[in-house]
């Protein structure tokens, strides 16, 4: 089948997603047989079954499973369709995994635009060849007008967790390194301004982006990494309380070692938000032995994920479970986990 | 963790779902380690990772997703939780393969009654347990009220292709037998009695069933078997269609064979709807050479899940790609793909 770069269905024609789109009849195949499947065209998803049939090869898998209801769907730095797959490829290898399949679930609601359904696949293709994984199999519902709110998708995937790798908070030891990927906040302050129309002012653009790459490359580095978690949902201050609490062990940040940029700075003082309970797309936290903290970081720096990679603190035997943070004014305090709402619908 | 039957987050503090609930912090993760963990409680859900680690084993994996829109989300017969495992537990059967793991993605909408949230969770595991699938991985997000409709839950998963078994529709042959495993339109005239108020009339309850016991049977009893599929969306008309279409075979349905409650045939004439066209979640369509046909028949009717299975048509050389039907006053008419919109969010 021809891929093309202009929408593969009339918009003259079908100019918005109607409830027949979700039939599972007629107007769902033209769907399925003109726009998704040409677009993610590969070997399982051209057999057109129920489901994809895979080859599985030795050792351990990794599975996983997010939904994207992001609003807006369009947003400085991306959409939901690049989201959709950047976060599950992220999962995957934050489990120490290579993602290799992915699987798509649409709910489109009664009205989306035709056109906006048609960028957003294109997305997802560029998404994935940049990652380097196939979307294998997916499934479409439309819901009615007002009972959705313009396209949410699920993505599942499947990658193959490297030789060797044990990704286990349990492993976590005082005295143990953290290690940041760069900046923070990049991808919540982009929604927010979206959100609140700020986006010309703070010209921040969303960080969502694969991190597989960059993990291989720690990976190559170090054999000794026990935890990898990109920090969406919650941010920073969210992911490293679930770590300290499911290992047990405490942790001390230093404020002035985390990349914060100063037009995220500003725009969460307008805001009224604190960076790190931020959402991010494309970074990544990595807990590792102080021996070999250098090695990694290195690993990250020269990688282009990584460039501003840093240390941002270190784990404690004193206060297990507990993220304190030592404050740019020198004070100390106790960094808790997100409560209450803060930034509803991010990702 | 203890599993309780009474819902594990107190009605009276929660008593609804708030957007806090999907904000990745406290009420999230309370969500998560009250509600979901204990209920489908295994070792790889309970690791608490980003993603599910499987072993892999030898030979061909299938991998599917299907999402979950069903209005109401409280039917007779089931609910949108087990109409969610089952439906892809179906899918995996369909493709030859033993259902093992099952990922979640759950958008709630605000205001969702807890205890309803706690009923369809119990469904989950209940229906999962009757599968034999584990549950090992999943993500819930929430949308504000007027954005979603309740519940959409996305059930992805992954089995292991039986040994020697090639289900392919190019592999159809004239002359080659289609068998139906029961009666037809419990599901959507279930459905749509429940939104019309006629459920009580009708005594009508949905057949939402896992098939994987009945796949099982069948491809224990034939190798010869070259298409499984559960004719939800569209029915058996549509799926009978994909079917001769992808295969560029034509095919003769008898109408008179074709397995229909009375009370179902009652429903569709008040409702106004063909039992052709409407879905069904737990019923089979079999393709098979005339040669193993008896063999699989009785195979079926001894399985509980296919009492009632029968012979409704064979598989011609002529009339390529176009599904015919004698009816039961002995003309013939062309029985085509579901056009338009005739039940939306059946499933």
């Amino acid at each position: 089948m021809d891929f093309q770069l202009n929408c593969p269905i009339p918009i003259s024609e079908y100019p918005v997603i109607t409830m027949a789109h979700g039939s599972g009849g007629v107007l769902s195949h033209q769907l399925i047989d003109k726009m998704f499947r040409p677009a993610f065209s590969n070997e399982q998803l051209d057999a057109g079954h129920d489901g994809a049939v895979l080859a599985s090869g030795s050792g351990e898998m990794a599975f996983t499973t997010d939904s994207f209801v992001v609003k807006p769907i369009f947003f400085p730095g991306g959409n939901i369709g690049d989201l959709a797959v950047n976060g599950t490829v992220n999962d995957l290898a934050c489990c120490g995994a290579t993602p290799e399949y992915l699987s798509v679930g649409m709910i489109l609601e009664e009205g989306l635009p035709m056109e906006d359904l048609w960028k957003i696949v294109l997305s997802m293709k560029e998404a994935a060849g940049k990652a380097g994984v196939s979307i294998v199999t997916g499934d479409t519902k439309v819901v009615d007008h007002g009972s959705g709110d313009q396209i949410f998708i699920n993505t599942s995937g499947l990658g193959r967790v490297r030789e060797g790798v044990r990704i286990d908070p349990s492993s976590c030891r005082p005295g143990d390194v953290i290690i940041l990927s760069g900046y923070i906040g990049d991808h919540g302050v982009a929604i927010m301004s979206a959100r609140e129309g700020l986006e010309f002012e703070t010209g921040i653009e969303s960080d969502s982006a694969p991190l597989n790459g960059l993990v291989d490359a720690i990976l190559d580095a170090s054999t000794g990494i026990s935890v990898l978690r990109d920090p969406t949902r919650g941010g920073v201050a969210t992911t490293l309380n679930e770590i300290s609490r499911s290992s047990g062990v405490g942790m001390v940040l230093d404020e002035k070692a985390i990349p914060v940029r100063k037009e995220v700075q500003g725009a969460c003082e307008i805001l009224g938000l604190d960076p790190l309970y931020i959402a991010n797309e494309g970074k990544l936290l990595v807990i590792v032995p102080e021996s070999e903290a250098g090695r990694v970081l290195e690993a990250m720096q020269n990688h282009s994920m990584g460039t501003h990679a840093a240390i941002i603190g270190k784990l404690t035997g004193d206060h297990p479970s507990v993220v304190r943070m030592t404050t740019s004014i020198g004070s100390g305090r106790i960094i808790d986990m997100l409560t209450g709402e803060q930034l509803p619908r991010i990702c």
